[in-house]
């Protein structure tokens, strides 16, 4: 499988990038607004694979091209860079491509973290209404440390949560989070849902603020 | 130390009267807006806590009966009964007195459970808005699956989380928190930040229907 990681230069793309580089034998393609961004990172994780003794195939690209080539296309981008990402790339998406939105939208003041949607309730709603409506849109990989998931030395042992309306796109995606070792898909719902597994990413935030001994914090439904 | 359980009738009251009632040698007040609910109810954990080779001090009173015995007063009631219990016992609350607020504001539809706040912007921040302002106020115990709490034959092995703007009162909670067997507390640091922890509620609901293997769902950071 393709998968393209948009905006794969920044923290969850290095993350989600090494570690199926790792773990899988699926093509990446980093998508970057400026390809020669985009490969030197890909060459980066190349090599900080090839250091945990995996083989990755991990090439870089302009945004539009990765996302016109891949299979499911992740946009790992800020919340606020969204909406023009889907449209840069709106024109590559076909109908059997599957959109993976992480991201989740907060806002900070002295206190700590908080759940900050856009106006279409959650950062995923807002990708729902700017992909062309036969493409299916799954939210997961929200509620990871970026800087765990791109350290290979660190084991994960925690639970990513799945949203999605296409019961296939799910599968798709729940199986590609899987493949990363120690990672488990979980199901929270439909679409609908993602306002609360969004809220769950300024939360692992304030509770590693708040407890010195616990840092790039997962979480684990048991 | 003496705790009351306003609405200790319901599940979640229930559940903790149980396992600090095996756990620890507090007194445990039971409240209810009918006294003598509250004493069947006191009678009824007193039996499961010995069923469980415990030996529990629980008694029933009206909840401002209990509210002015305890040190330590938990509203373990609906939300939409917050304000209300918390006005039947305002006059009995000192200052040296802690208020625990377990509550989470939800509403359902077809997809599941959503986070639904009050004006106040959670129900803590209601909570600390309806007790005399000299008296400490703490969000705790939300995440806690009641049923799994009620049963004292299941190990628990999660986290609960703890917001305060009071050090000492969250101290206090905590310690109380961690006297249950497998309970962690972890702070999520001040009572602005209730939000974000009172939306892992309807979460844990969403994500316990979506899976067929799990229920009774507690969360653990990790």
């Amino acid at each position: 499988m393709r998968i393209a990681l948009l905006g794969g230069t920044g923290d969850i793309g290095e993350g989600l990038a090494v570690r199926w580089g790792r773990d899988t034998d699926h093509e990446l393609l980093v998508g970057s607004r400026d390809p020669e961004k985009a490969r030197a990172a890909a060459d980066d994780y190349t090599e900080t694979v090839a250091a945990a003794g995996g083989d990755a195939t991990i090439k870089g690209f302009d945004n539009a091209m990765a996302s016109d080539r891949a299979d499911v296309v992740v946009l790992a981008v800020p919340p606020y860079h969204v909406a023009d990402t889907v449209a840069a790339v709106a024109d590559t998406l076909d109908d059997d491509d599957v959109v993976v939105t992480p991201a989740a939208g907060m806002k900070r003041d002295e206190e700590g973290f908080h759940y900050n949607p856009p106006g279409a309730g959650s950062v995923t709603a807002l990708v729902r209404d700017a992909v062309p409506e036969a493409v299916p849109v799954v939210g997961a990989f929200h509620n990871l440390a970026a800087g765990r998931l791109a350290d290979l030395d660190q084991d994960l042992g925690i639970d990513t949560l799945v949203v999605a309306d296409d019961d296939a796109a799910a599968a798709t995606v729940s199986r590609l989070a899987e493949e990363i070792a120690g990672l488990r898909a979980l199901s929270a719902g439909g679409l609908a849902n993602a306002a609360e597994v969004e809220s769950l990413t300024p939360l692992l935030i304030n509770v590693a603020t708040n407890n010195d001994d616990l840092h790039d914090l997962g979480v684990r439904f048991d």
